[in-house]
């Protein structure tokens, strides 16, 4: 971390140290419509386990499942370290609130990974430049207003009339932090998150919707993405089906240079 | 299930009834070169959550951890219930042998899915029918043996000369079991994890592998895959990144009338 005085990311995804339980609160600044925005939660969890004493190497990946809604206010983490090898490490934690049920659920998987024969199949998408992309002015939520989104295609239109045939789900845009923020696997995670609801591009309107289970890959490591110092990254989503209530996402988040930082998918929940 | 005689995915994914704790054994029918294949690892986690007395609605997303090694022989499984809803359970699984480390982890979502808006942006790909398609013949492992791959593209050529440019990592393929065996969750789950490793394609040589996290997000539920009456699907898988030891995939498993069935993604090592 470069910047002189905290970044409210870091506010927002702050946990104390435990062995086994850590604590953490939510943030205001990051809230969603019913609950935290789930791309700061999952950050949350995946910081708790950067910041464990055990751990070793880099995150690889994270799945964190949306069990109940998080209610404002602290939260446990109970972390475990399910089964650790020569250079890998599997971990799963728990996200509780007064003792009650699990409200979410995450397993993720650090690596120390090893120089190895490398190649990049998937193309960098073509795109505006983000000093020539305007920014997304319309702020539905808390959270959105802490990202600079620049929609290069598929910036959303909702509220204009919903069409016979749904519209494109593929969004392309430029992601940073509203104050820039260097990237980290913590902003990585998060943003792999913060893109909307495909729901909402394909029907062109906002309907009632919760992701449901997310998972993120990460394709750099932090000495990688200190070396990159970057504060912002390209990125496209897309969905390949709604059906009895659920929708898929992937999505790929890239350095502004080409590089492949990131691949996520999700299925999530809709009311439509 | 209408076969009159077990099938022997059936016998290898098969698990004894407990409450939080169920009892299985790996097959020597679906071993893989060190340990049973990760497919079948996978359906028999699902096996015991579908067949679990508490479990209610249809899998709506798995994600399987392989932690470390699965010897051959008997397993347990810790199956827990980590949080219902009205509409969705939370599930996670942990399987252990002879009270060791936890060998493989996994999360899962089911729900009761309810009638929605329906769109299917993703493209059926364009095939050869099954019947004009060549099985693959060559036979590296057990577990291959149980399936039928027919490849339309992307068949690999193990043994052929590194190239200097990488080939392809992409595939499509029919996939069904050896002996047909009607599509269900089980196999579809199975099918997920039955690509060769993408290294392979794009490097046209067998390298030390293993799949370290699978996701696999289900697209249909009991009742429309009976309706549905196939023994086989359409599949595509493809990389988009290999870089410092690990790589990606993600694919799509499709009814051969083009209703997209479920989407997967894994993380794997590779060393190469």
């Amino acid at each position: 971390m470069l910047a002189v005085t905290k970044h409210l990311f870091d506010d927002a995804t702050q946990v104390t140290a435990g062995d086994s339980r850590w604590q953490g609160r939510t943030s205001d600044d990051y809230w969603a419509f019913v609950g935290p925005f789930g791309g700061a939660t999952a950050a949350t969890m995946l910081r708790a386990l950067i910041e464990h004493p055990q751990r070793a190497g880099d995150p690889l990946s994270l799945t964190v499942n949306f069990c109940a809604p998080v209610a404002q206010g602290a939260f446990d983490l109970d972390v475990r370290l399910v089964k650790a090898n020569r250079s890998t490490q599997h971990w799963a934690v728990e996200m509780t609130q007064g003792g009650a049920d699990v409200a979410t659920l995450a397993t993720a998987v650090f690596a120390e990974r090893r120089p190895s024969w490398s190649h990049q199949p998937a193309q960098f998408p073509q795109t505006t430049a983000f000093e020539q992309t305007l920014s997304y002015a319309k702020v539905a939520a808390p959270w959105v207003k802490q990202y600079d989104f620049r929609f290069v295609e598929g910036e959303p239109k909702f509220g204009s009339s919903p069409q016979a045939a749904p519209a494109t789900a593929f969004s392309k845009l430029w992601i940073g932090d509203r104050v820039p923020r260097k990237i980290d696997a913590l902003s990585l995670m998060s943003m792999s998150d913060a893109f909307f609801g495909r729901v909402f591009h394909a029907r062109n309107e906002l309907v009632p919707f919760g992701t449901v289970s997310l998972t993120t890959y990460f394709h750099t490591d932090a000495q990688s993405l200190a070396a990159e110092n970057i504060t912002r990254v390209l990125a496209i989503a897309d969905a390949k089906i709604f059906h009895r209530s659920y929708g898929d996402q992937h999505g790929e988040l890239w350095s502004p240079e080409g590089r492949l930082l990131a691949t996520t998918t999700q299925i999530a929940y809709f009311k439509a």
